[in-house]
């Protein structure tokens, strides 16, 4: 697209807010604050790579009826001004006398009634983007408005995905589709795991991706230690499984999802490993419906995985996505959030296959009435051998 | 290097901990609580990519005396157990009971005397990382300790980097300077803005860097609309200026400059911006010294620009670096902070060439007792033309 305000038309973004409105509406609130870079991008179509810069805060207020209203810095008025947006007010940031205090209080007074409620989202995987001093200041001058956790009303709204976000997501994944199947491009024995993440990167873009915000992975005999750690110079041995994972970004949607491969002949450890993991998320394809709960993801995918003899790893096993690299809920044993038509999830179990190794897998999934649909391509069900 | 926890000798991080500790004695703070991916990278040299999951809180809490302690997930700590941080405390997240709230705030309890200070970033370019319903739980259960604002005291630290960071940001300037000496292999006239940014991004990977958290640009005749946006579809033409800004990162510490090119032969009103823009920022080269403050800079900038006849752009002309793309202070009218032997910063006066069209121009420099010291090569005085 030229333009990236225009990803989505609209009448998208009215429906968002829309559906915002009706929940607030349930839920007494007469205007939400959101802050977030993923929160603002969703109601307004404002996409840059700008928020790496913690020096601003940008501010999204959507009140209970009418347009919503963008307070911003007025070095991002070009951009948002060729989004949706209908109302677009700009200070000029920084500024440490009033880093848009003033401009967000007006604002949000002028919004709602004098004892008016304000969603902020307040919960499990929220965070205030805007330093928490100014939080204050301006909760302070709204009174007798109050703030209030406005979580359950961004998260179920965001949580259901329209065709529009699925086909985006569908996308970003086809280009994670076609980097892990040139995997064997620019992976062999001897190779530095750097090295690899570097080109698995490289590659990611020249298939497609605007940005890649997310990759880890991990190499070892039979396994890894862990799947958050940056690569380290180690050379990829004969023997070792190599698992590389990406959330790349297209249009401002993420991928999710990772692939294992054997250095050389996999080791019969690895190979059961990998068919139990398989075997597990083949299950979860199969039983999965709306209205089963989060932690029925993680017992099936449990159950999956004895059943295959393989020792289950702690930790989730799976998670929303969408506008950030991991979303609501957690396929724990403690999340009990209804699954319903319309996620975009991802089935991620791992199993134990030695002291301190784990193998993972991961497929990114969007859930229908009739049951889960892949957005990626299946990883193949016996484990890939590079021999290189 | 073969494990990324080993960036810095211990002695760098210990060294970091006794400074913040001396300012807290100052402060009259009993603990110091971080949330933040760049605070926790400083204090223990946890660098990992998974900060973009906003699924899972991390904390470090620095005492008056003694070391730090590291309260994360269970899922980080194989790589929080690679650093040197000797005390490590875990939970498994997420955990929607309680994600780590009573494991925080038995942590700062036993760290602090009862009625004790606990300094926590509130101010300008701070972010509370983790969900502001479970910070007012914490809060609570605390007291009567209090948080109060310990921005200062984690901000003056940080603003001074040791020699080992300025190699760093050096050798990651030296990877974007490879990148820009090679813009001219991939950037032609007719091709596609945002394919110039995904070459600019491969080619930074090629360079050196471990990733590419920070991409923008413009092209434009005679200049730009703005520099946030990202790249569209829209082929670069005859007689733009084409800009290329960078965050590329490595080893956790970023760099953060742009270079222009004329697309063609160079306009007259593109040729005198950028040697207004040269100018000024040699001004600042030869005259900047330690004592003076932010605002300082931003007056020579303006100063040097008008000298050349240049219409100054708005907004701030540069900023502190490091580990975040943008840090303290601003080079605005407004901000007074003193400029302090050891700091990191960037150079970046704009100028308007017409009506709705900027130049910018960034360079990164050390400042030092006798005066700044790039650590980019010095941006060519004529704007570089590219005829392909």
């Amino acid at each position: 697209m030229a333009d990236r305000s225009l990803i989505f038309a609209e009448a998208e973004f009215r429906g968002r807010v829309h559906r915002l409105q009706a929940r607030m509406a349930e839920e007494g609130l007469h205007a939400l604050l959101l802050t977030s870079a993923a929160d603002v991008f969703y109601i307004s179509g404002f996409l840059t790579r700008f928020w790496e810069s913690p020096a601003r805060p940008w501010f999204v207020v959507v009140p209970a009826a009418g347009d919503p209203v963008a307070v911003i810095p007025s070095i991002g008025a070009e951009l948002m001004g060729r989004t949706w947006m209908p109302i677009v007010r700009t200070w000029d940031a920084p500024d440490p006398r009033d880093d848009g205090v003033s401009l967000l209080t007006e604002t949000l007074c002028a919004l709602t009634p004098t004892n008016g409620r304000i969603g902020v989202p307040m919960g499990l995987e929220t965070h205030l983007r805007m330093p928490l001093g100014d939080y204050g200041t301006v909760a302070t001058r709204i009174a007798p408005r109050s703030f209030i956790d406005g979580t359950a009303t961004i998260q179920r709204v965001r949580e259901i995905k329209s065709e529009a976000e699925v086909g985006l997501i569908r996308e970003t994944c086809a280009i994670a589709d076609r980097t892990f199947a040139r995997v064997p491009e620019f992976v062999a024995a001897g190779k530095p795991l750097d090295e690899v993440f570097r080109d698995f990167q490289i590659t990611l873009l020249q298939e497609g991706a605007d940005w890649v915000s997310y990759v880890a992975g991990g190499a070892g005999q039979d396994g890894y230690g862990d799947v958050i750690s940056p690569a380290g110079q180690q050379p990829l041995a004969k023997g070792d499984v190599l698992m590389l994972d990406t959330g790349a970004v297209r249009n401002g949607y993420f991928c999710d999802f990772d692939r294992n491969y054997a250095i050389g002949r996999a080791s019969d450890v690895a190979k059961r490993a990998h068919h139990a993991l398989f075997r597990a998320t083949e299950t979860v394809l199969e039983r999965l419906r709306p209205g089963m709960v989060a932690s029925d993801v993680h017992s099936l995918l449990i159950k999956g995985l004895t059943d295959a003899g393989a020792t289950p790893s702690g930790g989730r096993f799976g998670h929303g996505l969408g506008i950030t690299l991991t979303e609501w809920p957690s396929f724990t044993p403690l999340d009990q959030a209804p699954l319903r038509e319309g996620m975009v999830l991802t089935l991620e179990p791992g199993v134990v296959t030695a002291p301190g190794r784990i193998m993972v897998h991961e497929e990114d999934i969007v859930l229908y009435a009739d049951g889960p649909q892949l957005l990626c391509r299946r990883t193949p069900a016996d484990l890939p051998e590079i021999h290189a």
